[in-house]
């Protein structure tokens, strides 16, 4: 199945100069979804995998599904403020100042195997502080894995010491 | 399975006097996940759902596996500015203020038969705006549903009109 032609660009979205990869048409197509949700899976060759951890909020639609399918809990990453219980907090550079994430403490046990998910692999900074949150916890982050990468933006060499995959790569 | 118990109670949060119902543990349970993802879409009967909608961004997590489920698209309504193609917007009012959600205008058919989710049902002002995009665009909305009722909020006096089924009610 061409995939790619399930992924909508939006030209100069967010801003000038950006060319946004959509997703939504891919979501609403449910053999294509479950195409990439099989195709995602796979990427982890079986490893064991106790939670799947989605960065807000496009991480979670993936994210719940890659969960169910390898069955394993599943963990969401917030900005800040959402995560009602006890949490650590990363913060991260943007562009133009910071930002930050939270993890619930209690959501990673030491030694859990962790597979961490987003829709799309950009400059790498959100999916970097979200590893550093799973490790402050003592999870093993045995996969990051992307629905897109974007290679341009190099953001796989923030994530260097880890096993970094992607569906499709522009 | 008693679900309940994977539902946390957060004093105080966001604000005092909420007492917020956390989900995390819930979803950080695969077989208490998988159980809960059944009961809701057993509350379909099987009816034909051609798309479910999801509201940003907790009701992405059971709205995309319901999606998959059923067989059916998803789609996601979000709050303003987030959707990068042509979008329909609806205001509705907060406690102090207004906001708005918005869908892509594409993202329904006239005559989809539509199940709306989120995970928690409180005062209707978020599902109630969701399902008038969903009706502007044509969509015909079989069942709204939620992990959690507060029925002391009487969300479901503002969605009068639809077939209105929780999992959990307090």
């Amino acid at each position: 199945m061409d995939i790619e032609k399930y992924i909508r660009e939006i030209p100069d979205f967010p801003k000038t100069g950006v060319n946004f990869k959509d997703i939504t048409p891919l979501l609403a197509h449910a053999e294509a979804t479950a195409f990439c949700l099989e195709q995602l899976a796979a990427l982890t060759e079986s490893q064991q995998i106790d939670k799947v951890v989605g960065i807000e909020s496009r991480g979670f639609l993936f994210g719940t599904l890659l969960a169910k399918e390898l069955k394993a809990g599943f963990v969401p990453v917030r900005k800040g403020g959402k995560l009602p219980h006890h949490t650590l907090k990363q913060p991260y550079a943007l562009e133009y100042g910071m930002d930050a994430l939270e993890i619930h403490e209690d959501a990673i046990k030491k030694g859990d195997k962790v597979l961490l998910h987003d829709d799309i692999l950009a400059t790498g900074g959100t999916a970097r502080a979200a590893c550093q949150l799973i490790e402050k916890l003592g999870g093993e982050i045995v996969q990051c894995n992307f629905l897109i990468e974007l290679e341009f933006l190099k953001g796989a060499s923030k994530l260097k010491s880890y096993d970094v995959r992607s569906l499709l790569c522009y």
